[in-house]
Parts: C-alpha cells; sequence; structure tokens
C-alpha cells in the first residue's frame, strides 16, 4: 500500500522504514531539511510540504502522524484539511490524549475524511522488533489498512487490533504506560533494595539475568534492566532525575475520573515529580514542624 | 546426581519429576500418604520416613526441603540433624525468612553440614517451562550441585545462579516477590481503568494479546493476564479477595529497615489488606467524620 | 452592611443567620420554597426571584452565592448579570473550581461588576463558631465588604483574610480540603489499628479524649473524633463508604499540574473511591493471577 | 508524692520540673554531670547513681524512666532490679516499644515490682502546657499514682488515663505517632501546593493563620506550622531531610501485622525515607530504562 508519513523523528522514521521492508510504498514529510535528508537515505521519499505530499498519494490517501502530542497535530489537521478527498483516512499514531482523539475524529468526519488512533509502544525497538498497536476508529477502515499493521506489528496477526471507536486506541496506550510507570517503579524498587543490602553483596545483573528465565517476574523491561545494570552496575554519572511524558498523568486523572483507584500507577507518578523536587518545599516544612514541637534540630542546607 | 526431596506435595513433587526428566535419581518423603502416593506413581521413590530417606542416598547427600516456611523447617532440619554425616547439604528451596535461612545455615554449620537457600519461582509452570532459582550459601557446595540446578532451570546455563552467601538467595527471591506485587498490582489497576471505561467498550483479552507482542509491558504475567481474561473477561465468580504469602510483608519491612522507600511494592501489599477487609473501620470512621462537620449524613451498613 | 444571600440550603442560611447576629442585614433568594419559608422563620428577607432580591438591595450591591459548584453557579451569574449595575459585586463563597472562578471573575468584569471568591470552611458548625475565610479577587473590594467578614468570621480579626487575586480564595480552600482528606485518612487510620488491636481492648473514645489535650496530634478533627466515637464505638450501622465531593479530585490534578508529589493527600482521595468499590476489578484479577501462576485458587464470590 | 526521674534530659528535666510546680517532690538521676547540675538549678535532687537515687526514695518507690528506647532501657531495669523492694514501681515513660514494654512488666513482676508505660506527648512544649499520657499497665497502680499524672497533664482531670494491661500505653503512643507522620505529611503537602502556586502570590502564613479560626483543619500542628512559615516564609537554610525515630516504622509493621492498610500513615513515613536518600537508586535506574527502551537520554550526575 501506499502511505504519507508526517514526522520523520526517530519514531516515524523507523515506522516508515519498517514498511519499507514489509514492501509497502512511503513517502513522508518532515518540516526539517535533516530528517527529511536522513529519511531519504533511507529510502524514504521525502515531500518538502505537506501538498506535496498529500500530491505524491493515490486516492484514498492514508496519511499518518507522527508527530508530538498537542498543539502540533491539531495544526497539522487543520493544514491537511484543504487538502484531503472525501475517503482519505489520518491516522495519528503519536501519544496524543485520547479525548482529543474523538474530537478530531469527529472534526475529519465533517469533511467525509476517516480517522485512526492508533496507540503505538516498541519505542527504538520497534524498527526490528515490530510494533503493538492498538487501533481506534472505524472498524471498516481499519480493516482496510490492515496491510499496513501487519507490516508494522511484530507478526503479520499478532500484536494489534482494532479495539473501539475513536480515542480507544490513545485511550489503550494511555494506560498502556499508566502500567509501564508502576511495572518499571516495582523493578526499580526491587533493584534499589538489592543494591542497598550491601552485607550480601549482591551483583544485580547476574539477579536480574537469573530472573529473566522462568521466573514469575520475566518481562522485557526486566530484559533491558538487565542490560542496564551490566553495563553500568552502580548506574554512575545518571542522575536520579526522572523525566515523564503525559501519559501517567492522563492515566491517573482518568482513573479517578471513573472512580477507580490505581494507588501503584499513581504512586510511580508521584515518585517520578519527587525527583525532580530536590528541593521539596514539604520535606523542609517537615524538618521544621519537627524542630518545633520536638527540638529536633534541623539539618542545614 | 542423587536426591533427597523432602515435602512432595505441588512444588515439591514437580520439581522432582523435572530433576527426573533430567536424568537424576530423586527419592522423596512427605507426611501425607496421598502425596507420596502420587509421588510414586510418578517414577518418585517415596520414602515413609526420614531415616529410611536419608538411608535411600549416598554420601555427601543433598537434601532439597520443599516444605511451608515458618516451623516446619525448623522442625524438619531438627530431625534431620541426627541422620546427617559430615559434608551433607540441606537445601532450602521454599519461601523462608532469609535471617531463618541465615540462622540455619550457622546451626547446620556446627555439625559439619552445608546449607544452601535457593529462592525458587516458576510456580505451577515450572514443571515444563523450568525454574529461575537464586542460591545463597557456599559457592562452592552451589558448584557441586550444579547438575542439579541445570536440570531444574528453564536451560543449562541460564536462570540460575549463586548470587551470595546464606540468606542472598531467599532475601533475592523476597524482593522478586515484592517486586511482582508491584508488577501484578500494576497489570490489575490498568485492566480495571479499561474494564470501568465502558463507552469505549474494550475487550480486555484482545487488549492484553496485543500488548503481549512488541509492547514495552510485555511479560510472562500479562500473558498469564490475557488467559485469564479470555477464558472469564468478567472475572465473574471470582472474588476481589487477595491473598499474601508473607514475602511481600518481608520486603516492605526490609525496604523500611535499609531506609529504602519502595511506594509501589508497598501500596500493593497494602492494597492487599484493604481486599480482606470489607468492613474497613477506616472508612466507617472517615464517613462518621463527614457526617460529624458537614453533615452529609451516612450510608447505613 | 446589606447583603443578599443566593441559595439558603444549610450553609447559606446559617451564614445569612450569622450575619443577622452580627447586625447586618440580609435578603436572600433560594428557588425551592420550603428554603425560602425556613430562611424567613429565622430572619432573613427571602426574595421569590432574583430580580426582586436584587430590587431590595442598596447600590452598591453585594451578592452572595451559597449553592453547588458547578453549572448553576454560572447559571446565576448569567442570570445576575443583565440585573447588576457596575460596582456591584458577586461573592462566590461555594466550593467552585477556581479556574472557573478566574473565568467568572473575568466575566463579571465586562460588565464593570466585582468579584470576590471566598473559600469557606466551618461546615454545620460555622453558626456558632464562625467560619475561616480565604477571599480572593480585588483587595479593595475585599476591604470595602470586610464588615460581613468580620462577622462571618470565628473573631474579627481572625480567621479571615484577603490571600490574593481572583481564584485565590479558591485555590486556597481546595488545597484546605485536600488536607482534610489527608487528616481525617490519618486519624482514620490510626483508629482503625487500635480497634484492631482487640487483645490491649483499647476505648477508642477515650484515647480520642486523651489526645485532645496535650498532645501532638490534638485538633478540632479529633474533637469530632472523640465524639464520634463516644456515641457508637464500634461505628455500627455505618457503612464503610465514604463519598468526596470534588475539592480532593481538583487538589490531586493541581498537585500533579504543578509537579509536586502529595502521597497523602492522594491516598486519602484514592482509599475513598476504593471504599466505593466493594466488587473491585483489580482485586479480582489478582486473585485470578495468583491462581494463574502460583494455583492458590481463588475465593469464590 | 514522691518520684525518682531516671534521665534529665530535655524531657526528663521538664517533667521533673512540672511536677515541682505542681507540689510534688522529684529526686532525679542522669549519667552526665551536666544534666544533673542543670536539673538541680531547677530545684531537682539529682543523685550521682541510681542506688543513691533509689536510697533518696521512700517506699513504695515510683521510679520513671526518661531515656532513649532500646538497650538503655533494659539495661536500667536490669540495674535497678536489685534495688528495688516489692511493691516499688518502674515508670517507662519514654517512646519504648510496646513489646517490650510487655516483656519487662513481666520480669519485674517476678521481682514483685510494678510496671506502667506511659505513652508522654507534649514535645517541649509540655512543660508549659501539660502532657499527654496513655497508660499501660495495672489499673490500681495508675490510680495509686494518678497524683503525677494529674500533675502532669494538661488538666487534672483530662489529659491522661489507664487504657489498657501493660504495652497499652506505648502502643497508643506508637499509633499516636503515626498519626503524627500523617497529620504532617498532609499539612506539609498542602502548603507545598500553594507555594508552588507562584501566579497566586500566597503568603503562606497568612493563610496558615487564617485556617487556624473555624476551620475544619485547624489544630496545634497547623498553630506550629504558621509560626514556622511566618518566621522563614520560604524555609530557607532548612534541608529537605527528615528524621523518623522508630514509631512512625512501628506503626506502618503492626498495622500490616493486624491486616489494616494505612496508606497514608505508611506514605508518611516512605516520604521521609526519600528525602534522605538524594542520590535514589531506583530512580537512577528509571531514568536509565526510559533511555533504554526510548531514547530519551538521561540528565548526567
Amino acid at each position: 500500500m501506499d502511505l504519507g508519513m508526517i514526522g520523520l523523528g526517530r519514531m516515524g522514521a523507523n515506522m516508515a522504514e519498517r514498511l519499507l521492508r514489509g514492501g509497502h510504498r512511503v513517502a513522508g514529510f518532515d518540516p526539517g531539511e535533516a530528517a527529511r535528508t536522513a529519511a531519504a537515505a533511507r529510502g524514504i521519499e521525502a515531500a518538502t510540504s505537506l501538498p506535496e505530499l498529500v500530491a505524491l498519494l493515490p486516492a484514498p490517501r492514508a496519511l499518518w502522524l507522527m508527530v508530538p502530542a498537542g498543539r502540533i497535530v491539531d495544526d497539522t489537521i487543520a493544514a491537511l484539511r484543504p487538502l484531503l478527498a472525501p475517503g482519505d483516512v489520518v491516522i495519528d499514531g503519536g501519544n496524543s490524549f485520547y479525548r482529543d482523539s474523538q474530537r478530531r475524529a469527529a472534526l475529519l468526519a465533517e469533511d467525509g475524511s476517516g480517522w485512526l488512533d492508533v496507540g503505538t509502544s516498541g519505542g527504538i525497538w520497534g524498527l526490528d522488533e515490530g510494533y503493538s498497536l492498538t487501533i481506534g476508529g472505524d472498524a471498516a477502515l481499519a480493516q482496510r489498512l490492515a496491510p499496513l499493521f501487519r507490516a508494522l506489528a511484530p507478526a503479520p496477526e499478532r500484536g494489534w487490533g482494532h479495539v473501539g471507536p475513536a480515542g480507544a486506541g490513545h485511550f489503550a496506550k494511555m494506560v498502556h504506560n499508566g502500567i509501564e510507570y508502576g511495572l518499571m517503579q516495582a523493578y526499580a524498587e526491587g533493584f534499589a533494595i538489592l543494591q542497598r543490602k550491601q552485607d550480601l553483596g549482591f551483583d544485580l545483573a547476574q539477579v536480574a539475568d537469573i530472573w529473566r528465565e522462568g521466573s514469575v517476574v520475566r518481562s522485557w523491561l526486566l530484559d533491558l534492566t538487565a542490560d542496564a545494570l551490566r553495563g553500568n552496575p552502580a548506574l554512575d554519572g545518571i542522575a536520579p532525575f526522572v523525566a515523564d511524558s503525559g501519559e501517567g498523568r492522563w492515566t491517573v486523572a482518568e482513573a479517578i475520573d471513573l472512580n477507580v483507584a490505581a494507588p501503584v500507577i499513581t504512586q510511580a507518578l508521584l515518585e517520578r515529580l519527587r525527583s525532580r523536587d530536590d528541593a521539596a518545599f514539604a520535606d523542609k516544612l517537615l524538618a521544621a514542624l519537627r524542630d518545633a514541637f520536638g527540638g529536633h534540630g534541623v539539618k542545614r542546607d
């Protein structure tokens, strides 16, 4: 099939290449010249504008957005709308908020254009291992584009699926990332406990390697943990500073909105916030209060 | 090699069978006649007493305990001590507390007997998939028994290892189970969010299946989750009542003792406690207080 | 001074009465006839419509909204706008979201009308003990209405203040309620621990009473706790079902938005959600998973 | 009455002085000469040894221990035992673990000596405001010493009481401190949120002051919070480093032992651990993992 990939950053370019490997034709666009040049070197036809990209594709067109979540998605859709014909379909494979996807689907429907939101997991490993894809939107549309999903997924009939109406693909991906936060934090805590138990002298990478085989906690994240610890057992030079990209926050907010208690996913997010707050006001106040009622003194800054 | 397996319940009998499959000779003992009969039917020589078991084994003997953690381990060791000769080794493959293992190792060392504590993961799947084994105790002893570990593990050179002195094997297993609590809770929360988002109508087993391939959250626990949801999507008939077996509690206590904040593992444990407290006094008091200051009324029991 | 109180429910009518006791004149409006009749019986002039209420007040008017947060505040403001003259001021004393208050302040400013948002704490005890008031909006306006605040507060110069621009009063109240969630949960957990420690046979009300004097944990909420436990030590007949009214959720969301980790306030909210979810899907899934890997069985529903 | 106070540190000396003010006679002992000299200057007879102290008191003697929890309590009791006569009573007013108190009560009972464990709250404010006292042990003994408790408490008939058998006084104090952790953390989080909301420009001490009157969150800890923030609104020079003294840990452990979920008290403890771990290994590993699967990079140390 033919696909237009909008956004040729790491994720977009890798996905385009995996589609090429799968025998599809991919034209792409990126506002950055360096990204276009790099993409062209990987065999992706790189248009220098959205109109040029659209012109390169036969109708009905499929245009896959792989751009940062937020306003840039809206701006791109606004720029595309005059260029599209009824029957064309816009696919958002980024980490957009699912309510935005529902709104965008409705907007495109006004033009007779189709919409799919595709929660895409796999990171930098997806190029070779394939991507996990949860698809929201019209089921028939998802079926029409199945050849693309088969090529992107780890296996033609596994790792992808149409999971519900518009928004459902991104809702599922949001929850996926919430789970990811919890899983990562669970491993991180466990290895921190082993690391601190110095009288037993654990080799953390060895323990991780043992658990990778046959244990209840074996997983791909544990594989990565073993790799990370093998190369740098003390994690020297890495600051205890953990970013978060939005989906964890949304998961926490949606859980509360749905009256579901999700303490582990929530605490995993809070720990990330805490990791970036090294002059925590709350802790200063606690220290001040202990001194105020107990005369315990405080540690000075 | 020859091994004596003490405790022929589900775990012990399965491990014995896996050793038999690996070409080893296993004699066993269990106080229950039914367990002995079942074991004998699987090719395990079943002694009717500890002295008989010990007599069946050539010196230096290896005796593997697969019994419930706690006093029964102490009682069994007490019963074994007069039967053992210097150079014999006792292996505890159960979920014992690591400090107990350290104490027991010191006790057996008084007799000239060896000790290994083996954190064993794999559950009912271990028979066919192999067990993950973290071994604490004397390194040379672990090396001597390596043929047994190679047969029990998923692969001869993977999934097992000597991780430190006595206690280290059980300490690692304790942390393994703490991580397991966190991982399970993360998945459980994620699927609870999907389940509650009824307007998107997710097929939970399908989502789990998609994530099993290529996603960041793929794992063996996710494989089990997909199976559980496929057979019973609404989890009908299953009470929201979650037992805990001790290792999660120990992990929480050890983390605090080591001054490591482990909020996710801790919350995962607390949620299990909460699941079993359906008349939570704290919540009653909160309801009473809201009424007391705000006149909000309470729901009656 | 003259004040128009819109909303003569428990909070509005009590505040009106406290203002009357303070020598002010209060006219009021409520859409419900019963509320109007009850208010009239307490000496509050009860108008049958907003226009009638506005007509009863001399310019520049002060109109205090004490209605449920949400759309009804917007609807009331929309109905008031044509009736107001420049210089009139609308005060929202309810538990509105602070961003709504900021929006409403801007809207009224278009008409030349003033705005104050007043975070009001005190519940059903405020009539006799006075209300705690955090005031957002124009400082001069807050000063102009100071006589009203002096009468509502526990003491003329204590328990009230102008804390910042529009929205600040409600933001502070939101955080107040977040803190309240955390405090209540802390007491509830503590008394639940005492209650469960049955071999020591605590009289919970007695312990609460002792702590009310001289201890670090003495507080008004502890006073209420002692009262609640004295009358009903086992909290018989009270369901462990805890409602929440929105401000806890907003606090959690704002804290995350500000990158402040607030684990205790957050857990206090999550426990309320959990208290109302007695067939928690997450716990069912945990039980199913334990059975799947460990063969532990499940408790049937 | 006559009392022997063992331990003339801040707490012991203040309590002795309050007893003196109440008309009692207090002899004291402390191993430190400076503490003895300071005590003598406050009118406390300061013995230079335990035998001398015991000799100063008429039988039946009351000896109040106000020493650090742990071995020093055991050592002191061991030193006292040969000096005591049947009918003498030892009172432990420190923050001992309740199971230790139960053990010590049994030990002294062998000699015919009495025991009371007195959970004592009030900190450095107790001298002037009185102490809150929860008393465990023999009820008749508590009654015999009531004159002392009346003098120590904030008021003769309030703020103290016999709450149960040996251990109950310290168990209650342990829970008191657990609650205290939760309360402090709730306030700390709330003020951290206000502090971070910089566009609203809150004066934190002012907000605290307003809430002190009439609000649901008014408390003694809030009074202290207002004081702390008034003197140093930015908490300059205070490190975000929060010590913990043991009782929070015990509360968490006991709650788990009793199968009571206490998420808020628990999180309050964990946050203290986290405050002291500024190179958190778990956070380093999270950062490394994010980079490993997503290529997000890490912040360097």
